[in-house]
């Protein structure tokens, strides 16, 4: 089979999609509507998306200006929103951001095990260590990154070894015997780690994928490497070809140094496209979504996520961006401050042109005609910098609709992406196969069960 | 307007409702297959239930006879479901079980947050300090009973005040002046407790009902005290008039004494009914569905719930029931644990007879003709024992459909159930007033807030 790019559609679980809610178009109630989420995600099926995925944080700013001026808040909690949006569609995958420094892994496994019963094989945990929100959690401020990152590994050994808890065919529900289940087919996890001390059994069957995808972003050292042994859907912010290349060359051979097929963890940067059928319509389109952000609100929201010590909206638009001579330490997207100080380095620009670049919230912004959108996306795609893309949406519904009428034709045109679903669950869609129980071999199989402590993928790659 | 009975339907979220799971026409999948729940809400909100509601724990058995003939696992998580039901439902209230002692604060008032704005205000959280599930949470056993309720009281007071986070008015959505929320209409939490350090805010809005409904189901002394000051839908397992009463007029005592209005205190008690058009028939089917038990596993379960250090298993059937000169202390459900002695001591029961009164898990069974549970429902309710039942169906469909459809239409002919729903809301159905904000009046109200520190009721008293 052809490889076929893969597309995800990312979502804030927010009012708004994107930074421009005052365009006149702008959905900006879908913190309280559930129709319009409900409405995207079925217009993304009918375009054969692989998945929808929802951001998440675990606090809202409470500083004046932010309040009063962005719609970092309210949003919706995303196994609610992604449970309620399950069965009112069918194959798309369903993907969502939970943390794993302010849960518990008894609780997530249990909760994505439930949702991917729930849709038949479409669920995704995005495994993230968060950005925050630690002074809502019983801590004085965010845990530390590297302690984050090894708590990280250790909450997802616990998760997967729950989702391992019964064998496939463990419940045998035999009303003439009266055998509920058997009892060979359970394993205790009984897991004592530094962070965690889950005895388990989970109280929850195998679920139709084995185990929910697993997917994540961090593209720090800590989090390529949580990546490699435990990701399957990579979520990545690379600006240009050649970090986008550098970065799947490294992943996949990380992920190979676990035992593992390259072509089982799947990367996706995020890109934003604004669309017009001729170029000179995409600008005009732009401009005015530029023209409905709030500029001071943006340049504040920037200045604290580049986490560069300078308050950008402090500045002329016309000056050069200074860069400290130290840049500080952050403890929340390493990678994102190192590609944002890279190109200030090697571009010298102006704030304007760091707030123009950075309106896709620090991804890829393509402004042009389906066919040059379509065009980019191949090019990255053929030269192995990526598997397909996660695509956020400049706005809803004018900026999805204009991608699944327009842009989606034209990569199917290519037979560059799927005019329909050939399997029904979303390890389908990304061609992954189905994780099997490291315990038990399938009935049809004699083959020894694999080790216990064997990299999940050992399992998969067998 | 005239006093009439609330209704709850009590599910488990497993694939079995009762211990009746080898009976031919009894679903077994329903942890599988979401239209089975599906089916039982749509039924029950045609018949006007006030409300549905699923019990949880955090654990699964893993003695080899009770997995091997115990539908004790698997089970949904209880959120999930709901969240999907309250997509295909509504008027019905959605209320699940969380645990105070194996979550945190900020994740529950997120989730229930949600799904009251999901469900258009039916959302309802069963404060539960759970009865095991320690050893999944990084400990060593169940957290002790005393330290569980003194969690309880401080956790459900940041679940709450997180709640009041924002103002009903906070979020102007103006995309003509660009402001998104007033700063004003914020107020930080600030939380520094014993067991918790929440800072807040929430990042949720405050939904359709102010808070989700509280109901709680603990009746031991420190059970009651939570209930009298958070709880407004009480499950008890009252087994006589007498117990019922004495528990009804203790609570709402107690919540007076918090400043609260009684009837702002809803106490259902759970009962079983097995009904029949006739005596006879109603008595085969209980019959039946005693047949349909696996004795020695519910004489197991029996022995282990209800922590007296006998092994009724070991027992025959005819013999008296050995009470221990000492009643072994309990750390969970010690409340029942007294009802059972209590019992015991003055009926002297056979080990028959302790298993036939438990079939209904330590609720009350009642066996008969519509007209006679319509009668003992109203004798109930009117002499002051309970303002309404939580209804534990013996089993599903065949249970769950014969209460609908022959006692429902017989307690509506007697004006004690409604015909059909007057409001939208879960509080509307029991008569609660949405709950205001304590710190920002209504718009239209120029009277002063309440205290931050207020218990909720003199809020909802007021």
């Amino acid at each position: 089979m052809t490889r076929t790019l893969k597309l995800g559609a990312y979502f804030t679980g927010s009012a708004v999609q994107g930074d421009s809610w005052r365009h006149p178009q702008s959905h900006i109630d879908a913190d309280q509507r559930f129709d319009r989420y409900l409405s995207y995600a079925q217009r993304l099926e009918a375009a054969c998306f692989d998945a929808i995925f929802f951001f998440d944080n675990l606090f809202a700013a409470t500083d004046r200006d932010t309040v009063a001026t962005t719609p970092q808040a309210p949003r919706w909690d995303p196994l609610v929103l992604l449970s309620a949006l399950a069965t009112h569609t069918r194959r798309i995958g369903l993907v969502a951001s939970v943390s794993t420094s302010y849960s518990q892994p008894y609780n997530v496994a249990r909760q994505f095990a439930a949702l991917d019963q729930l849709s038949q094989g479409r669920a995704g945990w995005n495994v993230v260590t968060s950005t925050g929100g630690g002074e809502n959690f019983n801590l004085d401020g965010h845990l530390d990154h590297a302690l984050r990152y090894e708590r990280a590994h250790e909450f997802v050994e616990v998760v997967t070894g729950l989702w391992d808890s019964w064998a496939d065919d463990a419940f045998l529900r035999d009303k003439v015997s009266g055998q509920w289940a058997d009892p060979d087919k359970l394993r205790v996890l009984g897991h004592q780690g530094k962070h965690f001390q889950v005895r388990g059994p989970l109280n929850a069957a195998r679920s139709p994928q084995g185990w929910p995808l697993i997917s994540q972003a961090g593209s720090s050292e800590a989090g390529k490497d949580l990546a490699a042994r435990f990701g399957e859907m990579l979520y990545t912010a690379a600006q240009d070809l050649g970090q986008a290349r550098a970065f799947y060359d490294d992943v996949k051979a990380r992920a190979a140094r676990h035992g593992r097929l390259p072509e089982h963890i799947l990367i996706l940067p995020g890109v934003m496209p604004v669309i017009g059928r001729t170029q000179a319509e995409a600008d005009a389109k732009f401009q005015a979504l530029m023209a409905a952000r709030d500029q001071p609100a943006v340049l504040r929201a920037l200045s604290s996520y580049a986490s560069l010590g300078i308050d950008l909206a402090g500045l002329a638009m016309s000056d050069r961006v200074p860069l400290p001579e130290v840049i500080p330490e952050t403890n929340s997207h390493k990678s994102r401050q190192k590609l944002l100080v890279d190109w200030i380095r090697s571009e010298q620009p102006t704030v304007q042109d760091l707030y123009t670049r950075w309106s896709a919230g620090g991804h890829r912004l393509l402004v042009g005609t389906p066919e040059h959108i379509a065009d980019d996306f191949q090019h990255w795609f053929e030269a192995g910098a990526c598997d397909g893309f996660n695509v956020m949406f400049s706005s809803t519904p004018g900026g999805l609709e204009d991608f699944c009428s327009l842009v989606v034709p034209e990569l199917q045109r290519r037979h560059l992406f799927r005019r329909q679903y050939s399997g029904r669950t979303l390890r389908d869609h990304l061609g992954l196969p189905r994780v099997p129980n490291r315990h038990f071999a399938p009935a049809s199989d004699p083959a020894p069960a694999a080790q216990a402590d064997a990299p999940p993928s050992e399992l998969t790659a067998a």
